[in-house]
């Protein structure tokens, strides 16, 4: 298929569009099969639930059109296929579409109104109808949006605007073991122009959003050592070196009264968003109390001169996840302990690099020990952060098509965790990812009841309809 | 007996002094059978053997003319027994003597040379004759140095200078929890014009001491709680409060850069020994390069312009004994935890009380107290220092009597941990303690090959005499 004008191609989506609508009780009957399917990864009594899972997909992927198999791993198999266009062109481009067919444990189990491998349409005063399973949103719901909007196009067309190869791996709640070695082995075959991921949410109900900005992360175990053995400090407080008082100082040390990293050379060389992307966060209309109220806190605490969104999106941390050391049992015991551990995490935006992180840590911590004090690390090592350019070709296409099916543009957000496999296909087959999703906060996702709404389902595939039209017609 | 002039006194006690010289082998004998009795009180092995100890103890006294016996508690056995002189005088002193004739456990035993319960003679290049068996420092042998001197006094004279109770426990290794009921059930029958015990230890070899400074303990756990559930650090951190740094910022505020405590009010009121005193512990010649290397460590540490026997003896710290928050499991995890605890221990000195100490803490930690985070409080309590006058007439007869054996004063050292049979005879009895000890540092209590010099043996029962001798001419 060539697309030869605009015109063309709006007639090509049109009919697409309308094809999925034709389509929607069949493709809610082809979700609700795979939602039955209790493919929870981390317990192994649900093996042959994700081998099946993992055929029912290559059979979808078969059934409109794709070449699709399924390739055993030493964990939970992958799903790969392609479909290629049979006239090759210079300028076409491949995307590899990436998700997960694997789902969350359900229990608690008499938490939910219905069970969890039985999916069922529930009617909401909010929401209108939900499709209420496990997986339903995390993630079997949002990966079959791309799949019904890829059978709409092969359906009424017999080719896709782009060459698409899929890779879906059953192993997503589960840490991902197999997945590095997999990518490793089948570097060649996955290469694309860049990647698809339908693992993400909306900024609300109705705006769509793409997760541009990931914080990296740095992470590091501290072991201050002092005396050479427990002492009692009775016999030895004053005068004897306590590593719980050292650890304590450095910790606290970590940060100025402004909230700022105090580790010399932290902020060095990191690159902010673009400031019409701040711009736009701050038009949100984010929250700020009902975000911070729902975990039982008030102010906002970190960086003053932030806002909640470009802290959490844009700007480093340095947290202390763990201390332990001396004595935790009940009641006292008036020990001097010979050692005390700290597990810290920084949290990174693009610019920083994730080892000189580490050093500059190190150098503060040289700094700020008192004598007899030793420090030791375990258990270092992290990744850097993400920021993708908004202005970048997919994404403008990419935006594009989701105004044109929302009626406004998506936001740019960010997210302050990694997600794992925008990092291993960028680090292992060097692409970039566009992070699109129709998850909306109040998902349920890993919680019972979980729901996709309805509208996410039916919206979210006529997005990737439009979207694939924009990226073939990406000039 | 009725003692009429100095040098009736001298000639009575040098009559004393013989008898001891006379009896040192049988004196002996007698203490390898007590020796002998593995009276472990913290296993319920050795129950019979604590009572048999118990009994022996009785005997003993009995057979020199005390009026003993044994009561029952709800766990060991206490030895109550009596001496009182015929003819009643009003100025007649009345002491009570308290040791215990429990043990420690003797694991592991293959680093013992000979069995723990077979007492034998060592002959040691440096100590001469050591006395080896577990018991035999720790506390035996002290207190057969004391019950040695009043038999030497009863055989010789028929009587002793002042009017003695002895109190012996059998728990004194395993927490004394019939103690506190036992003194409050006997308080009148135990009622003396002060007590003496003999649990301590000399300064050196040479150097007799009298224990007479004892910090005292006040302690608190803290609790510091933040987000009402724990939460993700890529997701909420910035913007949301951490328990552990608040902790952390609140624990580094405890010491100034002098290493003084920065509690508002902490060192109002203390009450320092006496000139005289600190300017005596200074020439023992402590060496603090031995002390701090023993256990690894090379600076001292504490508050700038003490040195370190005066930080253990005579100032008051603050130290964190404990911390435990958040993640400490292996690996990483990126957690900001709900709640972070401390335990902390505060070592007092005369003149601080240990509720004001804990309501300072408390104040301190208000106006340290971040946003959003909270402090909750448990397990607080304590126990005053104590700090005797030197100058108290016991304390000159006992000190004049230990110089006159060994030549040289006694130093009044302190202690920097608690001795809880001094706090309870002084709360539960109204009674000063006169603690007077000969073991050494390097008896290896508590460990294998325990050993009392037969030196620390002899000489501490001549000692006894004389200050039974000295407190009877008490005017």
């Amino acid at each position: 298929m060539t697309i030869d004008s605009p015109q063309t191609e709006t007639r090509l989506l049109q009919r697409t569009l309308d094809r999925l609508a034709e389509e929607e009780a069949a493709a809610l009957e082809r979700l609700f099969h795979f939602l039955a399917i209790p493919s929870i990864s981390t317990d192994p009594a649900y093996h042959d639930s994700c081998v099946a899972a993992a055929e029912w997909c290559a059979d979808s992927l078969r059934e409109i059109g794709f070449d699709a198999r399924v390739e055993p791993t030493l964990g939970k198999p992958m799903v790969v296929a392609h479909w290629r266009a049979k006239e090759e062109g210079d300028k076409r481009r491949r995307v590899l579409f990436y998700g997960h067919y694997d789902v969350q444990p359900a229990d608690p189990l008499d938490e939910w109104d219905h069970p969890p491998f039985s999916p069922r349409l529930v009617e909401d005063a909010r929401h209108g109808a939900m499709i209420v399973a496990r997986g339903a949103s995390d993630d079997k719901g949002q990966v079959m949006t791309f799949i019904e909007a890829a059978r709409a196009w092969l359906a009424e067309h017999g080719s896709l605007p782009v060459d698409v190869s899929v890779l879906m791996e059953g192993e997503e709640e589960s840490g991902s073991p197999s997945l590095a070695p997999f990518l490793a082995a089948h570097a060649d075959e996955l290469a694309a122009d860049f990647a698809l991921v339908c693992d993400t949410g909306q900024w609300d109900e109705a705006t769509p959003a793409i997760t541009a900005f990931l914080r990296g992360l740095a992470f590091s175990e501290i072991t201050i050592t002092g005396p050479s053995r427990d002492l009692h400090s009775g016999l030895y407080g004053g005068p004897a070196r306590n590593p719980l008082h050292a650890l304590a100082t450095i910790l606290a040390a970590l940060h100025d009264k402004d909230g700022r990293v105090a580790i010399p050379g932290f902020y060095d060389g990191i690159r902010q968003p673009p400031a019409s992307e701040i711009a736009a966060w701050r038009k949100l209309g984010f929250d700020a109390a009902a975000f911070l109220g729902g975990v039982g806190l008030s102010t906002p605490a970190g960086e003053t001169g932030f806002g909640i969104l470009e802290q959490l999106w844009a700007r480093p941390t340095a947290e202390v996840n763990g201390i332990h050391g001396g004595y935790g049992g009940p009641g006292t015991k008036t020990v001097i302990p010979s050692r005390a551990t700290a597990k810290l995490s920084f949290r990174l935006v693009p610019g920083q690099d994730p080892d000189k992180i580490i050093e500059a840590w190190h150098r503060f911590v040289e700094q700020h020990l008192p004598p007899d004090a030793g420090a030791t690390y375990a258990g270092e090592g992290g990744s850097p952060a993400v920021g993708f350019d908004p202005s970048a070709p997919a994404f403008r296409a990419a935006s594009r098509a989701l105004e044109a099916e929302w009626g406004k543009p998506p936001v740019m957000i960010g997210c302050g965790a990694s997600i794992p496999i925008v990092e291993s296909f960028r680090s292992q087959l060097g692409m970039d990812v566009l992070l699109i999703g129709f998850a909306l906060d109040d998902d349920r996702i890993h919680a019972p009841n979980e729901k996709y709404n309805l509208k996410s389902f039916t919206k979210g595939a006529r997005s990737w309809a439009r979207i694939l039209a924009g990226l073939g017609a990406m000039r």
